[in-house]
């Protein structure tokens, strides 16, 4: 090699071996995750046309319609987190110039408005203040007013804690020719979702949440009606990566023999589910009735007010007065290797998020989390006597 | 639970445990992952603001920067494989109606035509025969002809096995006012790139081949010209997962504090590179060499003519008169549980590829891989008397 080049050196930390903390993940995701995920993250990769891969794919189809609770056949796993799933189905959806109408109660509710517009969508937006959610009625006014072809409503609000009822709101979408677009990123396996029985069209989520695994798989499937706007576009989606011909093709989702010569690679994540669904909504219910009634206890206020309202894998309290939120996160943090959250979007500096997700969804670390939450409570009071 | 539900039942398959078959992936990609990456896979997570994350992201950073040899702050790693980060370089430049001309010799140079069709860009072919490079005389007439803001070129065509020359044609670019978009997915790591010296504006590549992790993780690097093309965007980039300034934001990229909501969620993988680039690009040279030597002492015929042009990290043949390249590879994956793969677009059923990438550019893999075409070649001619 010339001397003339000027050589851009290596980092020297790129030299010495990775070292991460063992930490406790009970804010709104990442959670942690199961031996068994973590087992899996070091195998020996195979490639992404290889039968063995062709049949975990199969597999992983078979876990998300089991989860999501559809016989959808267009259902697979988008190789990027919980957000690249979201813009997957949008810019499979819609195309310059659709009316999209979003309900807005939260963070979410803002981000689908930002992608769909950056789409060429007409969008309109539904709103309520944070920690509150929708009813049908108030829906309906919405789908009166604007005529959306896709109404897009977030199951598990993580900035506010709030979980959004969905029964009867596929039928009402159904009645005024609108198709149903739900997140539930922040909620999917932790409560009650039934993709098909809801009459829900595009449904998503990511990895990293209840289902305890590392991101960048996130599942999504699509209704028969959905699938009927797709074939019907007038132009391409503006992406080839999400575009979901191709990645129906490479999944076999479309009854076509597989696409071989799609160069697309994806990761091979187990979705672990060992006690079964009821089950999994069931323990985290009861560990966030747990959740909060220590937190009560403590002289915390809720911040969602109804109780059925109240998402169990995003438990969100008041700061308390006299209190900075950051102080409390830190301390937790610091001495107790455990991570809770502040707010985001409309609830930044006014709640304190505990996630309680998955694998970390435990009595232990419930009480693991309300003995370090009492002592920051103790050290953290701004102006003490 | 009530027992009117259709049930969609857990596959029974989701109940086993992993199986997944040891492979040795001589394809064009995936690699095989060394013991050091694959033990990072199996690390518990931490959280994607956590201080000890933003370290490791600076990290990344830093080692992007060594083996692209640039300079440039705006260097990152995108959450998706390569195909995500072509995407990315695109979507982040390209508005409605901007002329981009994009080299084809092969099936990269075609899929880049599609992506920026997409995003509305009027797009200009500058076709080769598949096995051929382009030389400068020929891009200048194209950048004459067609006056586009964007050239793109494939480093390391993988659907050929060719490699591409780079120098010169940042400045040839600057001097038509184009920006240079390399593709860099096959090669990066196995054959020499020099961002800065070579004028390239922006250059992607893809984890799971020659730095031999897992896919999921994409380097990218923009220089202050392609910067500056995206700070005077007229309007926003049509995806929020992807837009640079939110990923700039988020990775320290723009001088400014990060940007602490910012809900995106990276994968960490840390770049191997024990040796050194100067070392891995002689080792990638040197086994290519032993293997094409031991290729055509099989009597088998290289696919790119002049030996400067082959790609040391994808070796392509001729698949032999007489054999179906099927059965070939087949037999390989069968018999010795090796990938070797037939061609990709413009090569299928011309070409079989033999991968040497990172982990798996060793000698002892050469002659594993010999002795197995060896025999494929033996026992699978047609007609056998």
């Amino acid at each position: 090699m010339s001397s003339q080049r000027h050589w851009v050196s290596p980092p020297a930390s790129l030299l010495q071996p990775l070292s991460v903390p063992d930490r406790l993940l009970l804010g709104p995701g990442p959670s942690n995750s199961p031996p068994r995920v973590l087992s899996a993250g070091s195998r020996q990769l195979i490639g992404h046309l290889h039968k063995e891969l062709i049949q975990i794919m199969d597999d992983i189809k078979g876990g998300i319609q089991y989860i999501f609770q559809t016989q959808n056949p267009l259902t697979l796993a988008i190789s990027g987190t919980g957000h690249c799933a979201m813009e997957a189905a949008f810019l499979n959806l819609v195309e310059q110039g659709d009316k999209v109408l979003a309900a807005v109660n939260g963070i979410w509710g803002e981000r689908a408005t930002d992608i769909a517009s950056r789409l060429g969508a007409e969008v309109h937006q539904l709103v309520k203040a944070p920690g509150e959610y929708f009813t049908l009625e108030e829906i309906e006014r919405g789908l009166m007013q604007h005529s959306p072809f896709l109404f897009f409503i977030t199951h598990g609000e993580s900035s506010t804690g709030v979980v959004q009822p969905l029964d009867g709101l596929g039928d009402l979408c159904h009645r005024y020719d609108c198709l149903l677009l739900v997140d539930a990123v922040a909620s999917l396996g932790g409560t009650p979702i039934l993709m098909d029985q809801q009459g829900i069209d595009i449904l998503y989520s990511g990895s990293q949440k209840v289902l305890s695994a590392p991101p960048g798989a996130s599942p999504i499937s699509f209704s028969n009606r959905a699938r009927k706007k797709i074939h019907t576009r007038k132009t391409k989606p503006i992406s080839f990566y999400l575009d979901m011909e191709e990645l129906s093709a490479y999944w076999g989702c479309d009854g076509n023999p597989r696409k071989q010569n799609y160069a697309h690679h994806i990761k091979v994540i187990k979705v672990h589910n060992i006690f079964g669904l009821e089950i999994s909504w069931k323990l985290h219910k009861e560990n966030s009735l747990y959740l909060c009634a220590g937190l009560q206890k403590l002289g915390l206020k809720l911040f969602v007010k109804e109780p059925d309202a109240r998402l169990p894998t995003v438990n969100t309290i008041f700061v308390p007065e006299g209190y900075d939120w950051k102080e409390i996160t830190e301390y937790i943090m610091k001495n107790h290797e455990i991570e809770v959250s502040g707010g985001l979007g409309p609830s930044a500096g006014k709640v304190l998020r505990i996630g309680l997700m998955g694998y970390n969804s435990t009595k232990p670390n419930v009480d693991r989390v309300l003995h370090a939450i009492g002592e920051a409570l103790q050290h953290c009071l701004k102006n003490k006597l």
